[in-house]
């Protein structure tokens, strides 16, 4: 189960140092009194140090007028010494300090006027409430807003080297729903295959296989189903929804089979077959409208007019599509109220699905990076139902 | 790489329905307008529904004196109704709908009174900033506190079931140990052991393998050295600390190794020798002070005396150990200024260390649960140092 991949890329330490310093500007030059990013892809980005989010505070915090400065445990001192990719500043504590205390100390050194009369304090979005908390302790009369917002311009528009990255991943991926289509799926539970699916997104390269939908017959209509006990039948579709990071960068890949058990009688359903159309109209149509300029939601539009006109309007109730980067699910959101126009090097899913309650149903996803031109399409496995033996 | 297991225990459905009316009247009788639950272990602990924290909302709302209500993105309803171990109502939204908004809404319901003047809502520990900001945008009024805190007499107390899930956790990675310990080692990378670590975590049963920490040589003077591409050598030490999830409960177990490649000339050094006794007699000594009231600080102060006393003082810089049941690290905490005193059924790591920077270093790791009459302890691969061919 191992396969010969192209060399992965590993993004350079110079990279690190260009985006941190870049992000030191933007406050500098902003409204923001500080931005204090917790563990989680905000800190990834900028340090190269992936850390687990835990109770004991880690925590970049970037400070107007002020060097960056690496808030740690000092038991995790070495580990972050070793991992972060570009030289930081670090500052430890002990456990029986107060590690909010020491970060609300670096907020209150940042060059006067900075933020006006209140100050304005951006925390990234995945810190966990735990800490927030303890940091609106620390500073009472702070503003609050998002760090992963002061960021997003940086993160959401990849180099070349990210998305190499996400093509691997997407590749990857691929290769796995290819292997678990030409396997056997009939008299297996759903989760037995997920469990599959997980062994081979990491024989693929995957650091972390993060999940695995396997919706076989009913459960096919329920967009997030976890894997069950469901044993797989003869003469039903199953979406294989799966995903997990490759180099740090996420993959996601949808495709919908339909199994046979061999019996050709148990083909897919004329109802299935017309409903199976439409989506593939629908991703496709989506697809080849993604260029620079383009608003977000005119994405989600172009698939859901579609769906809509063919009557399973109803049927199609989540957005088109989510960023994709370090984390599975980021900026630019697919979806309507989103008028911001895509830009060169934004990557995202387009995944419309159809439903029909209680029956069954299918959904088509690839991640697309916007390109010069026009679209380029990281996943290649054919998007057509897949009428399998099974 | 699979082993005969004891059945693993599942929580009853009836076990999740006394925990939410057991949290919905502390609630009801408290100073609290409402408890908001998000994903993670709070969530799981109430419902059973474990799900993947994302930035679409899902959330529990304990309002006082309404009925607990599950709040969930439309897509994910029926995974949630699958979810959810006992019976619990279920309020959906939709993609363009604003769910911060609803849960809201949702305590303003509150019973008149609830609170005082100001509304006291709080929210699990582990939620996003993201939704942290949303929601404290949308009751600009309240005052914010710990729901994670107001679970933990819950939570904290393991019911039986619960302390079998724990032993089987932590036997799995005994032996998971034991076989690392009779493997090849040197000339291997600690990543390339790390990941065979993973593997036999979950061929022994864990769903997710979450840390391998595989710390040689130098490397195991950082208490959380994040396994590396150093090749192990004969004639030095390594430190094993992993741990990962088994039924929901999470194992946590570290053994110190001396790997002489065969070569009676690359013992332990006496220093080494030396070094490892104390930490021995001071993992032992904690375990054997855990008993009902006994403060939790009392445990650390045992470990530490003794490692202060041998001149070890500077070189354990973090504390004694940390609860552990559905969360990796939970309360009660073994530190200094924890003065609560642990109870029956409480669960905790106890895992001094002693690192001599550049050099060396070595951790020994139990997780123990306090019985009626003194500590239960959980695992029984030997503590001694273990020297091995590697």
């Amino acid at each position: 189960m191992t396969t010969v991949s192209p060399a992965r890329p590993t993004i350079p330490g110079e990279r690190y140092m260009t985006r941190i310093r870049r992000f030191q500007e933007l406050v500098d030059g902003g409204e923001l009194t500080a931005a204090l990013i917790g563990v989680g892809p905000d800190l990834e980005y900028l340090t190269g140090y992936r850390a687990m989010p835990l109770e004991r505070l880690t925590m970049l915090a970037v400070v107007a007028g002020r060097s960056p400065l690496l808030v740690v445990p000092r038991l995790e001192e070495p580990a972050a010494r070793a991992g972060v990719r570009t030289p930081i500043d670090v500052a430890t504590w002990m456990e029986t300090e107060s590690p909010h205390g020491l970060v609300a100390d670096a907020v209150r050194l940042a060059r006067p006027g900075g933020g006006g009369a209140t100050m304005q304090v951006a925390v990234s979005d995945r810190l966990w409430a735990f800490h927030l908390r303890r940091l609106q302790a620390a500073l009472p009369d702070a503003a609050w807003t998002s760090a992963t917002d002061a960021l997003r311009e940086l993160r959401m528009i990849k180099d070349p080297d990210e998305i190499e990255l996400l093509r691997q991943a997407g590749g990857a991926a691929d290769r796995v729903v290819a292997q678990i289509a030409a396997g056997r799926l009939v008299g297996r539970t759903e989760a037995d295959v997920a469990d599959e699916v997980r062994e081979r997104l990491r024989a693929e390269g995957h650091e972390i296989a993060q999940f695995a939908i396997v919706a076989s017959g009913p459960n096919s209509a329920s967009p997030h189903h976890e894997a069950s006990d469901r044993v797989i039948r003869a003469g039903e579709p199953i979406v294989l929804d799966i995903g997990g990071t490759f180099g740090g960068y996420n993959s996601d890949t949808t495709r919908t089979l339909w199994v046979t058990g061999g019996d050709e009688a148990n083909g897919p359903t004329e109802e299935f077959r017309h409903l199976f159309g439409v989506l593939l109209a629908a991703q496709g149509a989506a697809s080849r409208a993604v260029r620079p300029g383009v608003p977000a939601e005119a994405i989600d539009r172009t698939a859901r007019d579609i769906i809509d006109g063919e009557g399973y309007g109803e049927n199609f109730f989540h957005r088109t599509g989510h960023g994709i980067g370090l984390e599975g699910h980021e900026e630019p959101y697919l979806v309507a109220g989103n008028d911001e126009a895509l830009s060169e090097g934004t990557a995202f899913s387009i995944e419309p699905g159809i439903y029909l309650p209680g029956r069954y149903g299918a959904r088509i996803e690839d991640i697309v990076v916007c390109g010069p031109d026009g679209p380029i399409v990281l996943n290649n496995e054919p998007r057509e139902l897949r009428v399998v033996t099974g």
